[in-house]
């Protein structure tokens, strides 16, 4: 039974935030939970849009390609698509967006999926390249991503809100991820200008934490949730 | 099919902190989620304890009831019990447990069920009576609790450990409620001085988190994780 109710996470923030990179979940177990979502591979190598059971790899190095299912990750976020459209949006970019949609979901406080299909007079991503052991931090690794700008472009950006509180499991706010529908561009998206597009939303009453219980370094790792919350802004931003 | 992997959770700790204690899940419902467990009643009336699918109340006043399944829960933690023997313990009170078991786990970074049957030369609990609208906070409520002692008295400890990570969503570290075998006693263990018991744990993969997306005091609410980390270590302590 598909449980289209709830978010599964794989793998907490804080692992990534303290340079915990090598994956611990197959593509093909991930695909499990769900048949949308975003997520890295191992080492970051990478943003993961996955649609339609589909799983794409937008690299630093600006390719496209479809994963295989015994690649594996460190953190994803899935669920099983059943949102709902709540009408089209114009004109706006990342900031209004931000701002306007969790005045429409009239609340901060529980998980909701986003997917917004449209053309995009702009939008600007960011991939991060493979990182080798001894992994540096996510702050780190993110200093050195690779950006990119695309204009007049068709595509989806797909993702999720995270309620404040749980900062440090996951990125608190919005996290998008985008797959041009030409498939030629993608990535982490930094800003957008919509020119128009259809938002549609799910909102989850369930979200299910999996945690890498045979990954040995995460079982020894030492978090501070107090010491998290700023690195986690800073990279994410 | 029973999911042994997983902790079930109503409802975030925030909400408590911030006095929404008004129950939004029915025990029937809850008991859809596992057979072993700790939780507080609509109003905070009493501590619950889940042990064999039977959901018990220590209330204030001392008396312990079986719960019936149309009553509500604003917060449980909930899971199918199918831990595992660790062996016995002997002559340690609560702090030196806090400080042992989970350098037996050999990690501070998985959520865990705790349940220690035994002799126990002393118990001291609390429960808190039920509160009436408008609801203090949770510290405020917590000043005012009953609290028992107990001495030489078999029964069970059961609970959780919550890692560090999970502050705000839980209470970090371990969080135990107790059940005298004779049922004449119990409630949210304070200290305990345990003479000999048997402790058997089950590490969870899964924390499955469920919030009240019909509760509209809940959805309004204004929580920041950086404003409860304090408030939560002081009432739960």
């Amino acid at each position: 039974m598909k449980k289209i109710e709830t978010l599964y996470q794989h793998g907490t923030l804080a692992q990534l935030v303290s340079g915990l990179f090598e994956g611990n979940l197959s593509i093909g177990e991930l695909l499990e939970h769900g048949d949308t979502g975003i997520g890295t591979l191992s080492g970051l190598d990478g943003e993961l849009m996955i649609i339609k059971g589909k799983v794409y790899q937008f690299a630093a190095n600006g390719k496209i390609r479809l994963v295989n299912s015994d690649e594996k990750v460190p953190f994803a976020n899935i669920h099983f698509q059943n949102d709902q459209s709540i009408g089209t949006l114009a004109n706006l970019d990342f900031a209004t967006f931000k701002n306007r949609i969790p005045q429409k979901i009239k609340t901060l406080n529980l998980f909701f999926a986003v997917r917004l299909v449209g053309l995009f007079d702009q939008i600007h991503t960011r991939a991060i390249a493979a990182q080798k052991p001894p992994y540096p931090t996510l702050t780190d690794a993110a200093a050195k991503q690779k950006e990119y700008l695309t204009t007049d472009i068709r595509g989806t950006a797909i993702g999720y809100f995270c309620p404040d509180l749980y900062s440090g499991t996951g990125t608190p706010g919005f996290h998008l991820h985008f797959l041009a529908e030409n498939q030629q561009t993608g990535g982490h998206l930094l800003d957008f200008k919509l020119n128009s597009g259809e938002l549609f939303i799910q909102v989850f009453t369930d979200f299910n934490l999996h945690l890498p219980i045979e990954d040995p370094l995460f079982l020894k790792k030492k978090f501070k949730l107090q010491n998290l919350l700023n690195s986690i802004i800073k990279a994410e931003g």
